[in-house]
């Protein structure tokens, strides 16, 4: 599968288990107000259960994933798909166990805030989907 | 080449030369303030030249097309290309002669307004390009 967007450089921060790529787009704070992220997640990747201040949407641009909100079961997502993740909604995203899964992420509302990052999404939890 | 996203329906409105398609991924007036419409324009279908109040992005998923600011040559686009355009802003933007065109189209700052539709691209200066 060749990718669409740039991949970027591989994710160093602490809110994500297993290797995910980024490419900012669109960066923060233009006159645009429209943060756009290109994700890509190695097979089993995923961030952290998290909540945004201002809502984030997330189109599938190649892939299978997961997204998962707090007390309902994961959805499988597939290229095409297209999630509205509302503000302060606990969730998390990520690919499957056997597939890359790549998604823009668009941070919406930014002016309300940005990512407020919780605990991990245990192997546990994980590999019980 | 397969659609990553839906296409929609054909465009019926007076602003387009040639056949486009629109599917709106987000639709206007949600909480997330920001509209996404999928855009296909076949080969040699272009939009008017218009303006938003607010600016937009286009953010390229498959074929090759053209964008073009009042006052400067036209910039040939491709897969993974990333345009933004800033409000007020008189360009146009479709496919080329020979390839469909395929990109996301983002409003951003709807609360300042909409779209501002002007004169067509006219054959002589399509075809000059």
């Amino acid at each position: 599968m060749s990718a669409i967007f740039n991949k970027g450089d591989v994710i160093t921060n602490n809110y994500f288990t297993g290797t995910a790529y980024l490419k900012m787009l669109v960066p923060e704070g233009t006159e645009f107000n429209c943060p756009i992220g290109n994700v890509t997640f190695e097979p089993g990747a995923r961030n952290n259960w998290h909540t945004h201040d201002g809502g984030q949407i997330l189109l599938v641009i190649s892939g299978e994933g997961y997204y998962q909100e707090e007390g309902k079961l994961a959805q499988k997502l597939h290229t095409g798909d297209v999630v509205t993740i509302p503000a302060n909604l606990k969730h998390w995203h990520g690919a499957t166990k056997d597939s890359e899964f790549v998604h823009l992420a668009i941070t919406t509302n930014p002016q309300k805030g940005g990512t407020n990052w919780l605990e991990p999404v245990s192997d546990e939890h994980y590999n019980a989907l």
